[in-house]
């Protein structure tokens, strides 16, 4: 009966569903039924370890109680209503994002996800500005829409570039420097140089926004070096461009802290603009993202109408789940844990994987946002093959872990709430999933 | 204490949300706390009539028990999951949807709104011609992230021209007539051939779709002539483009049939090749939205990789409300309901209106979605002035009816629930609020 469950669930799909950045005739998708925590399962009762949090989007784990009884409790008062009514979940759920916002960030407008958060803090910082272009990286993500994907610097632009104003550079990323440099420091100088000369040679007066992940994800969670985001805020002042902060994956918990600026952010030393999120503000359990925006760029629109907007801009049901999540996130010290969880127990971890497989080239992250990159050569860096990626994901889905891979790196990026207990766990699968490799 | 509920409701929103469409300054928006069926209310028990449906989205009206069940269900199982696996509730939502679509519909791609489904299509549609523009009537909206704001005709375009290969052209109206009709027949066929001399001056060979709402809503409710979408399906034949009708706003119940084209699909005369779709698929109870994809084009991608996607394409909770709706819609009548109000209750009673007050130029629409056109000179059809329209406004809502107004015009759209006596009460409001201006 269980079983019969997971294959209509999966002849449903393959029959029915589309899915997003797939070739659709081959795919062989894992059937999910629930989940609670840091575990999901399928009908059949099959249990996987999620160190995926998905799409890195559930940093308050599966099922949490609060949240579900929020989402019944609003969905039993007022599911939906329009944008442009007040909603008290909703401004209680905009008042606990900027309270754990820079100051001087007072107001949020509220998108579907993260994607319409990047098209709306571009439009906002176009009007602010009264400029066209927006600098973004090559190794980056931002989102799938018109703006988004073509401010995205990876692969996922190259068949939809058809918005214009959009300008790319190389962010700091030492294991493979486009700077030719050895050590922190010079990648940082030279990135910096390197942007400078980009933004000189573009024409700072046509530049709206410099647009960064704080921390980008996707193209393989690189950590900034300490002097990078004080050095791009201070080439902004410099050139009146304002600073875009995308926090979509990097923010609400992952990196074990409110947001991901907030460990840059020493003296006020980065503060942004405009801030994007979506996912760990509510991890996702409603569909829903937004900008928080600074107060010089929320005055441009008291009186001037903001040329944007959406059917579910400040969504009820989001917003309780929102206002739920970082509740619990508050009292459960979730933020802590994962802080606690990085530095004392799956960094160290990770770190001791890597002395003892060569393949695993580089470790990098922090709280419960990591990537191992894989190499064939460590000496050359070279990055693992594809069929050997798709044999260690196979490899760690029969141990029963659900891993994050991206091209030739495994994102190690459980929920925030995960034990000291489930990391080690998930370090002897990693561990035998290498050394079977 | 009620009435304190409704003051923190503003004071919140004042101070922290950011407002779609609007200058941020003069707002007093309206705090809404909770609704059922056709009605909405405050903290204080002011009760509001719907006749907007919020933004034309809550068609199944507020609060339905069968959806909110389904959704405290679903999120008592598993609120949310990556779109690469499999999840049941996501086949079952996307085989009600093709089942409720023409033959040779096969898959639905889930979005989180109608913006991102206008994305998609529009990525789909030139990906599958190997074509870039995209031609849309200057009457219409589709939308407010990158490609979809640059596809919409109206004034929101005009600050957000950033995306490439969009070409506008004028629709059917015969009111407002571009072409000198007098006649429904003359409008169409002169439309049809103001369409056929734009793609010849384009080049056909450069077109990759004709994006059309079935009945553009936002834009006057601009029902077209019965021979004008087969006239644009014979054009898109003749020369090998895409026909891309969005049923965001029309489709799902609100013109009295599943989807707006089917009642001017006869005989096959109206197949587009993509549907997009948002609001009353669900009534906006959780955020969704989707393409409808016609086998041709989902087959395109059977081998080649679709550069779209989005963290909570398919989202449970959102297919559950999905099931629920749909079912409920189904068992309960709900779409013949729409028909019936229209055909034998609303349609008559606004006409009623019409014959009494001057002020109403035009009487549109279908099921439950109508539109008054305003004028302050029958003869000349001057659109009555924004001053007046507010009065209208505010008086409507004094006397216990939420409205929607746009420019010059009053939009009639209850939810298709709506009963006999409730169309009564608020004709008898509209009768009084045009009497008093």
């Amino acid at each position: 009966m269980s079983a019969d469950l997971d294959d209509l669930t999966v002849s449903l799909d393959r029959a029915h569903v589309f899915h997003s950045w797939s070739a659709q005739g081959a795919l062989a998708p894992l059937s999910i039924a629930g989940g609670k925590g840091c575990q999901v399962w399928d009908h059949s009762g099959r249990q996987y370890l999620d160190f995926s949090s998905q799409l890195v989007n559930t940093n308050i784990g599966h099922l949490h109680p609060k949240v579900v009884e929020a989402i019944q409790e609003q969905a039993a008062l007022l599911p939906t209503i329009a944008p442009s009514t007040a909603n008290l979940a909703r401004g209680e759920a905009a008042k606990r994002i900027v309270e754990r916002s820079p100051d001087g960030f007072g107001k949020v407008f509220f998108t579907n996800g993260g994607a319409d958060a990047i098209e709306n803090a571009i439009r906002m910082a176009r009007l602010h500005t009264g400029r066209d272009k927006v600098l973004s990286t090559y190794r980056s993500y931002h989102g799938n829409t018109g703006a988004a994907v073509v401010a995205t610097g990876d692969w996922r632009r190259l068949p939809n570039e058809f918005a214009r104003g959009h300008v790319h550079f190389f962010g700091p990323y030492l294991y493979r420097s486009e700077f030719w440099a050895t050590t922190p420091e010079e990648e940082c100088a030279r990135a910096l140089h390197h942007l400078r000369r980009v933004i000189e040679a573009e024409g700072p007066s046509s530049i709206a926004a410099v647009l960064l992940e704080t921390i980008p994800g996707t193209a393989g969670v690189l950590v900034p070096p300490p002097g990078y985001l004080p050095g791009v805020r201070a080439l902004c002042d410099e050139f009146g461009i304002l600073l875009v902060l995308d926090e979509v994956m990097a923010g609400f918990g992952r990196t074990g802290e409110w947001l991901a600026l907030d460990a840059f952010n020493v003296d006020g030393a980065v503060v942004p603009d405009l801030i994007t999120f979506a996912k760990g503000v509510n991890s996702g359990y409603v569909p829903v993202g937004g900008v928080i925006i600074s107060d010089p760029v929320a005055a441009t629109f008291d009186e001037r109408v903001f040329p944007g907007g959406l059917t579910y801009s400040g969504h009820p049901l989001a917003a309780a789940s929102i206002v739920a999540t970082l509740d619990a996130m508050e009292s459960e010290g979730i933020v802590a844990n994962a802080k606690r969880i990085g530095q004392d127990v799956l960094g160290p971890g990770l770190r001791a994987l890597a002395a003892k497989h060569d393949v695993i080239g580089e470790v990098r992250g922090t709280g419960v946002f990591w990537a191992l990159e894989l190499v064939s050569d460590r000496d050359d860096r070279t990055p693992l093959a594809a069929a050997d990626m798709g044999r260690l994901k196979a490899s760690l889905l029969d141990r029963g872990l659900l891993p994050f891979v991206q091209d030739n790196r495994v994102h190690v990026v459980p929920p925030c709430i995960v034990t000291d207990d489930e990391v080690d766990q998930a370090l002897a699968i990693y561990d035998e999933a290498l050394a079977a490799l």
